[in-house]
């Protein structure tokens, strides 16, 4: 059972409207707007946006698939390789009340060749799922990680307990000695050594990428409705700075996309639409605020 | 003449207090507060803030004097250094009217020894004043030019183009293509040969520190009672949206700090109060907003 580029793009493709349909109807207000483009090297993608909704402020679903002549920022990290593939579905969804929290998901494949038509030389996926809360939540985050350990397990049973310290490790703001939210789980290069494990490590990322609706769906109905002050939407204003932070200075993906030329707008659809930055803003002591930050500290869930 | 580290953080110190005073009359409401800090490897500063006042929406004057052992990171930078004193006034001022623009300063000294008491065996000056509106103004930008054409001129008559172009440079958002504003003078690496040398920097230097009051006085007197809508302020949550990328994807001295375990509230307190990104935001054909970005296009201004 061979898998093609082909495949795993139609799985992609799927996946990001099959999402979009479900994030529509737990709005109930806003849809999804399309934008296709295309990459003058090679490729292109469909960003689908949803913006001002009942429960989402700002949200992107997007699926690109890029391919070309390597960059040469890319070349230290492969072998020989000249022409890449990298396809993918990336999600970042900012919601209006601030004890909804901010989600962020990619699923995504690479692949080289020495040239456009030649073999694959090296292959990996990788992906992941993450929350970024304003405020702690015992009860949103342990289904989170459990829904994420579900999503692990049948594939390997070090998976979970691994992809989540990656996680807690990638999505710390080194500068501040601060996570970004209660981590999830992280993967990045899981290389296929043959077709079998190929086929499991993309039915692996299928798992994940499934596992978005489960996980998004039942947080985002336990929190709408809730009451909030202007103090919780200040508050939601200073983590979403936060969030910016570690998008602008540390995140990968945006790093990657800024430097590729990349869609800029793709790439930093994931910044908050509204975001404060106070000088040395402090909260009070024993407030629900200064909880946030202890709660984000990594923690082992089971 | 010997021109010593004091009498430079006794200028420096000096033009702090001095701009503050002038800012804090400029505003007419808000004083600036006074945060001392130390640097656990050496040195530290005084930030000086200035929060919600009638002009000033966020404002920092930040002087420091750090010094220690060289940091891994900047032993490239370097030769057989293993010392380093670096103090400067680095100042950036968000205001609360879309019409009076962000202004940013920088004025510093490093110098490299082999040991904590030994002799200097490099050292140099660097910094700069730049200017970001939201909207074009050409009387502003002529006076921003023209004040820092004549702070230069009296040293050395290809300062001003020189340092021109370098600010233009610098100053560029390079993913989005896009200028952060009108540009400046931006300059660094001044390093003296000897001491007659030395003092003529330093009296630059000072020539450009002295000039930020007399630049922005008249640009903040130009706009600060001009009325705006909502559209204006939206435009500028936009604007201080694009400085927050320069400053977190490119800028030097926040880069700087951030690998050196600096005070963390003091090199980002050049964030915004709030920021704003929307997905895709085209301004109108023919609008004010519009015409904002070929305004900013580097241009010659004599």
């Amino acid at each position: 059972m061979e898998i093609r580029l082909e495949e795993i793009k139609l799985y992609l493709l799927q996946l990001q409207q099959s999402i979009c349909t479900s994030l529509e109807e737990l709005d109930g207000e806003a849809v999804f707007m399309d934008d296709k483009w295309e990459r003058a090297e090679g490729g292109g993608g469909l960003s689908k946006v949803i913006q001002n909704g009942a429960v989402f402020e700002k949200g992107g679903v997007n699926f690109s698939h890029v391919h070309g002549k390597l960059p040469d920022v890319l070349k230290s990290e492969t072998r020989n390789a000249e022409y890449f593939h990298a396809t993918g579905v990336s999600i970042v969804i900012h919601p209006q009340n601030p004890f909804v929290p901010i989600i962020h998901m990619n699923v995504r494949y690479f692949c080289m060749s020495e040239t456009a038509e030649s073999e694959i030389t090296e292959e990996w996926f990788g992906g992941g799922i993450d929350v970024s809360p304003a405020y702690p939540n015992e009860t949103d985050t342990l289904h989170l990680h459990t829904l994420l350990k579900n999503a692990c397990d049948p594939f390997d049973e070090t998976y979970y307990p691994k992809f989540k310290i990656w996680c807690d490790d990638y999505f710390t703001i080194k500068h501040r000695n601060e996570m970004r939210g209660v981590g999830g789980i992280f993967f990045d290069h899981l290389r296929p050594k043959h077709e079998t494990e190929k086929a499991e490590l993309f039915a692996f990322l299928q798992s994940v990428g499934n596992s978005f609706i489960p996980v998004y769906e039942q947080i985002v109905k336990n929190n709408r409705y809730k009451p909030y002050t202007e103090k919780n939407k200040e508050w939601q204003f200073i983590r979403r700075g936060r969030y910016a932070e570690f998008n602008l200075v540390y995140d990968r993906g945006t790093h990657f996309g800024l430097r590729t030329n990349g869609r800029i707008e793709s790439i930093l659809m994931s910044l908050p639409p509204h975001a404060e930055w106070k000088y040395n803003f402090i909260p009070e002591a024993g407030s629900e605020e200064e909880k946030t930050l202890t709660f984000f500290q990594p923690k082992d869930w089971f």
